[in-house]
């Protein structure tokens, strides 16, 4: 089929469905693309909201990347408070309500929700959840008349909205089940600063507590009853897991994975011909341990959907395996890594040893130095390093980079212990810490010879 | 010979010749390590002095890294105040005036100096270089005293001093023959920015000019007299060419490279058995272009003086060529790279093309954000990339560290074009600068097919 009458719909207007879009007109620019969206905008940055809540980022109007006048300017139909109902996989349309649209080639981008806990309650007033822009201005006016917030979960985006909230002057409390922040993913010992810079900022953190209820008064939600006690309160935001948003597709009969995330190929193809997923909906495969995962950062959500775009457009590009660098600020602190860290190897059972230092950021006398802590989870037999998680006051992201794209190619401990790097006291010191860390190993490999 | 009773020798306490005396130390404990150094200091930072000078680091004590006391402390014998005056190969001494001390290892880390221009009134008062801790001392409080100040060459050096001076508040003026700063290694439009930054700290920038005079009266410098007119002056810093401080081993016969730097194999050994070298005083081999270059960081000489030191102490240790990540901050602004630039390869005559973009630190509306300038200079055959340039407001130093790894080790801008990234608003953007360098030279190569 020529691309002059190809017709592409995405459902979706976040990150993946966006990019799915653009590529496609891009690199097909006779096809027709339409963008089915159930929400009233699109392109702006869910990720920044936390932050406009915090006023460290003075309003949300900012977080707009784009105007829906600018798709229509590059040729794409976008369809806003358009909620897709459901997909015809044989007769190839999708549904809006009664009404019927055919595709040639179908994007799917349906992005996440925050699951919903089972938990009495839930549904009272004063419960939010952070994802969606237009209900955040709404939660931006109701926390200017509240003063106590309990925050369920210490995801990361937990501990954003905790950070948050706590510099914006509200009692913040954080109830997580874990014994440590995000310790699902991260390290006790990584996550150590970032829980005293949250305290510092005011937060009080509940750790090893579920919640059992949402305690109300007239519909209102007046306290959070957990296995820790009763923590009264006048709102309360859930920031559980991301659970991929696969109804329609689950009930069309598109493959969905282990994960709940829809099946696809390194082309983002799904288990039905000429159907493409891309984002939050879809699992990918974990370049270290080859099973599939779900749930990444708008980053992976924007490449993912390039990838459906140009294959749906007719031009092939794969989608490799992900080593998953990630990175973010909880309170004050710079945290991030790669791929697993110490904990999850061990409770995935994967042999590995850890190589560990702490080094600085700038020469140790220059203003705004700050401690980076760097832990490499390290092949043994091999000696290839496959994960690792940093804290610090700064260069986290960009070493968290450098640090994927290195595992991604088998890099070894030996070749960050010698490896080069930048000294000059405004901006890095003498040695690196990544450097530190694998050499730190070395020496304790050698100790044991 | 057991390393019992080895005597190892260094000449030079910088870091080359400290990193090498500790390292033969905890490598060869029986071995006596001796150093000699001609000054009244050691371990402290020489690239700190511009900061202190600048009033961005508020006193020089903070320079200092160790005390005399702490070599003494783990058995390194350290000779401050003690010149080398010739070295004798065969009768394997080192000549301290008339007294002689033989060494089994001798390791030469005698480093550089700001090359001194031939040029009239080059020894009046007034004129200085900037290296030498206790000088830097006695630099600071003339400055304290004097209006106007001529920094000669837009060196990295200068460009620092030039920056700090202005920033405290000097009318600085900084004379260069170049068309742009850092002419001879850096690209024109990475050093713009560094420039107008420079220019709003007050500085005067005089381009395509030769310093012809140093003009005195009663001994003390009042003006400089260039190609472009006479600057009067109160004082003048000579930041010219660092130059390597080879005369007692040219003396001795020690080979001499090039490029003025000791001739040292992938061991740092010399051309004389048992004599090694490291640091500014010796010349490497150029990962890329294979010729032997000389004058790099100080976490160059430290790495090459643990090479060197482990070797001289009966561990073998290798040093690998170079790529040379650098960074520094001209005015506000962070620039750095690996290998070369543009014009460099230009002027090489290597073939090349440039892949650039400019993309942002942050997400756009993060308080913050800067922009990121990143500059890919890539093999038209294989499509490696051979050298970066960049600039940019944070994260230049992680950059090139990252840059450096992986040109060292093949990377191809379609590594680059697909790399994963963190994606945070508060410390990475939804799509890194690398990757969009190295996707905008995969644009340009898809339109010239």
């Amino acid at each position: 089929m020529s691309s002059e009458n190809l017709r592409i719909i995405v459902i979706g207007g976040g990150a993946g469905g966006i990019s799915a879009a653009s590529t496609s007109k891009s690199v097909a620019p006779g096809a027709s693309v339409t963008v089915f969206t159930e929400f009233e905008d699109v392109a702006y940055s869910p990720c920044g909201i936390p932050f406009v809540l915090g006023k460290e980022i003075p309003d949300f109007e900012r977080l707009f990347l784009q105007t829906p006048e600018h798709y229509a300017s590059i040729g794409i139909d976008l369809r806003l408070k358009t909620a897709v109902t459901a997909i015809d996989l044989k007769g190839r349309t999708v549904s809006v309500g009664p009404e019927k649209f055919p595709w040639d080639r179908l994007i799917i981008a349906t992005g996440f929700e925050y699951e919903k806990p089972e938990l009495p309650g839930v549904d009272l007033e004063g419960i939010h959840y952070v994802k969606n822009i237009r209900r955040a201005m709404e939660f931006d006016k109701v926390l200017d008349t509240v003063k106590k917030v309990v925050v369920m979960a210490a995801t990361p985006l937990g501990i954003e909205i905790t950070g948050n909230l706590a510099h914006r002057g509200l009692e913040t409390h954080l109830v997580d089940e874990g014994a440590w922040l995000m310790s699902e993913v991260a390290d006790p010992d990584i996550m150590e600063p970032v829980q005293k810079s949250l305290e510092e900022e005011g937060a009080v953190i509940h750790f090893g507590v579920k919640v059992l209820e949402f305690r109300g008064e007239g519909g209102k939600l007046r306290s959070v009853v957990t296995t820790g006690g009763e923590i009264e309160c006048d709102v309360a935001v859930i920031a559980t897991h991301k659970k991929p948003n696969n109804r329609i597709s689950r009930e069309a009969g598109v493959e969905i994975g282990s994960t709940g995330g829809i099946v696809v190929d390194d082309h983002m193809r799904t288990s039905v011909k000429d159907v493409y997923a891309a984002g939050d909906c879809a699992e990918v495969v974990h370049g270290v341990t080859d099973i599939p995962i779900q749930g990444l950062s708008g980053s992976h959500a924007y490449s993912q959907g390039r990838v459906a775009g140009a294959n749906a457009g007719g031009v092939e590009r794969a989608y490799d395996p992900v080593f998953v660098p990630w990175g973010m600020v909880g309170g004050q602190v710079q945290i991030g890594g790669v791929s697993l860290g110490e904990t999850l190897h061990k409770a995935l059972g994967i042999p590995h040893f850890v190589a560990a230092a702490t080094g600085i950021s700038r020469a140790r006398y220059y203003p705004g130095v700050s401690r980076i802590r760097v832990k490499l989870i390290v092949d043994p037999e091999t000696h290839r390093v496959l994960g690792a998680q940093m804290s610090g006051g700064e260069g986290i992201k960009e070493r968290a980079d450098f640090l994927a794209f290195s595992i991604k190619r088998g890099a070894r401990i030996e070749d960050f212990a010698w490896m080069e790097n930048v000294y000059s006291p405004p901006i890095g010191a003498l040695m690196e810490p990544i450097a530190l860390a694998a050499q730190a190993g070395l020496a304790e490999l050698a100790k044991k010879k």
